[in-house]
């Protein structure tokens, strides 16, 4: 263990660079900063380039021609920390503990990106030179749904033209087993705000006699499900693609235990669409669900009111070959057509991102099981995943590129949730990773 | 206009004392020890009376026999503030303008009871004593259901023995136009937390294979009510008593404008039980409402998670003949058969209090209605309200008395809402209607 690089890593955990917070936007670019200068530490030539909104910061070796360009991208901003009382300890001051380091963004996805970062300042520490020209694009605004990178991948399209890219943003099945994710689901969010009386009201005076905000958000929302655990907006399904048998035949065989997701989540119970399995409807089936609502009392004890307004913010993720935009059209139409009288709704459209599917046996993806199965000693996993990591669409609509998906993150890292944390040898491991994958993409 | 009097409800209106939130326990103490003393300077003998909750603050004038005891009831404590960014002056800084005065607690209750008591100090001033024996009993705790009033009550019943209670805490249909309320909607409460899994998940990586809890709540308080605006309960009408013809046809006669309702509450339209008038809805007929609903992120923008736990507050107000707890026990069977699988509910029952009605032809009801007709010059309204003051018909079942009901509450007072406000030449009246309303219960 080389304890110079876990003190990068600690020092890089310590911004609170959430992107989804205005007032965290120092934070943000301090970060930025930081990560410029690492880069150019670890032998790459590095920029900040500003965008709209938070820069992406980029490194490249020196270019020779007639050896391929692999394009590694991560992401410095992290998820919000919040709810911060169910923290064992701060989220932005790092802390090992069994092995781990616990902090918001160790796993998603500092731990990850840094890992490429130094295992190409190891390369070049030892070679001299990387057997790749490497693209290093570590972007401020993933966590936000990437509002501003696809403009900049259009506009420095010759600049960052690759022939692939490579992502550790996905999990690992299990700890020591390489797993090569080949498939995403994409992702759509919108917001309702529910407007009634012009103040909140009280119940006894005014109850019966106008529509209650809440319960009106209550019955759009509710509707948004039928009781087969189906998405009863009508036209979600149309364009899903059913999944192919040597999926579900492979998927069937990994070694995910039977309990996994009720051990991980702690849920009462398992739910959902009936036909499919826990991991088919995990990895490739398509959801509507509730991020956060609320209206009217929010306090200690009762307050009896009708309130003004109430708000539900959803966001629905998307299995190919289902388009984001098509799917807000149908969604909309369902809320309007479920909204019951005497209220207004407005509506807010929030980040989308379409699903993603490779092969994996195409030569870049046999590339990548290879320096996995050097790497972690034997066999990936093939595997795809039910997050959503939107640009890798757009590496392919932009850039017109595949993108592999060589993920490090445990099932019990915790990531959007508190208690954050990251495995310190797949740090290293990852590291590792970076060479192993630069060797087998030269060949 | 008497400065002194006015001032002290100024004085009276800057306590915050909220009783529903325990941060204010202390305002709600010396709110209380400021009322003794009102109370003793205006020659009652004034005490508080320690409860388990917050203190009760009674006053009388020396008895005599053969005479009627008249209780006079009203209460210091107030709704919380919340949302403070409405209103347009500090909540608890009073301030004058255009002839009302705006500050939480103005009209309820503080200035209506206050100008009992300051009637009461006139006519001591005035006559050297009162023409009927007086209990003038101010508590702490309406606005949280007064939780230990009825065993007070039970444990002072001597000393609180009384042939009518009247109450201050009521509408008038519109300035100048005394209004007698014969009856009153009665309350219950119920609070829904829902849990799902252990704590917050990433919606990407589990939303489709665990139950969402936020989504669960939204079913169950969708369930509530049918298309129709009726509580789709099962058995929630059963005990509920027709409307007499006589009301339905008084009631369509008052002068209640046509628009009212849109106009005080500013709500986009209308929307009720249908077969029954805006005035029937929100006096005569039970509701089910959210009056808060909360789960998941709350902040800006958007946070992929699924929720892990979700809540929301109901309050139900009840009519002649309903029950509260009969009504709370078939709310929680409707919600127990309309939780969705994969999640868990906890129940947590709030305050509760039944219907009242009483016949305005009786001889106290003639007496209030005189008192009414003198102060304000004409022939009183008699109205029944949406409100819920539970006390009433604990005064019925404890001391075994009807209460009789005058109100100095204008349409636009905006009880419980932000800035909350009382005419000032209403505080005024209602000294005269004290003074008119014991003469006329002293025949």
């Amino acid at each position: 263990m080389n304890e110079e690089q876990l003190d990068d890593l600690i020092a890089y955990l310590k911004f609170p660079s959430v992107s989804t917070d205005s007032s965290h936007a120092g934070d943000v670019l301090e970060c930025a900063e930081w990560l410029r200068e690492k880069m150019a530490s670890q032998g790459l030539e590095a920029a900040i380039h500003e965008t709209a909104g938070h820069p992406v910061v980029v490194g490249r070796n020196n270019h020779i021609a007639d050896r391929p360009t692999v394009m590694i991208y991560g992401h410095y901003d992290v998820q919000p920390a919040d709810p911060l009382e169910l923290w064992d300890s701060p989220p932005f001051e790092p802390r090992i503990e069994g092995g781990k380091i616990y902090a918001r963004g160790s796993t998603d996805n500092k731990g990850q990106n840094l890992a490429h970062i130094l295992g190409i300042g190891e390369s070049i520490a030892a070679e001299g030179d990387l057997p790749v020209n490497v693209i290093v694009l570590v972007e401020g605004e993933e966590e936000i749904g990437s509002p501003n990178l696809e403009l900049f991948l259009e506009q420095n399209k010759e600049d960052l033209a690759c022939d692939i890219v490579a992502v550790s943003d996905t999990g690992m099945l299990a700890a020591g087993l390489g797993t090569f994710t080949y498939g995403l689901r994409g992702i759509t969010c919108m917001e309702l705000k529910v407007r009634g009386p012009a103040m909140d009201l009280h119940s006894g005076v005014f109850g019966g006699a106008v529509a209650n905000p809440a319960m009106a958000a209550a019955k759009i929302a509710a509707s948004l499900h039928g009781e087969d655990g189906r998405v009863a907006v009508e036209g979600f399904y149309d364009r899903v693609e059913q999944l192919q048998d040597w999926e579900r035949e492979n998927w069937a065989r990994l070694p995910v235990p039977a309990d996994e997701t009720l051990d991980l989540t702690g849920a009462p119970g398992l739910f959902g669409e009936a036909g499919f399995t826990d991991t088919e409807r995990r990895w490739a089936r398509p959801t509507a669900e509730i991020n956060g609502i609320g209206g009217g009392y929010q306090g200690e004890g009762s307050k009896t009111v009708i309130p003004a307004e109430a708000f539900v913010k959803f966001s629905f993720r998307l299995v190919p070959d289902q388009d984001p935009d098509e799917i807000l059209g149908l969604v909309r139409v369902h809320c309007e057509k479920n909204t019951p009288p005497g209220v207004s709704v407005d509506y807010e459209f929030g980040h989308s991102g379409k699903s993603y599917v490779m092969d994996p046996q195409s030569g870049f993806g046999k590339a990548a099981q290879e320096a996995l199965g050097k790497t972690f000693d034997g066999q990936p996993a093939l595997i795809r995943e039910g997050g959503s990591i939107p640009i890798v669409q757009t590496f392919r609509d932009v850039l017109g590129v595949d993108t592999l998906l060589l993920g490090l993150a445990l099932p019990d890292c915790r990531i959007h949730s508190p208690n954050e944390n990251f495995l310190i040898r797949n740090f290293f491991d990852g590291i590792r990773l970076n060479r192993n994958l630069l060797q087998a993409l030269a060949q």
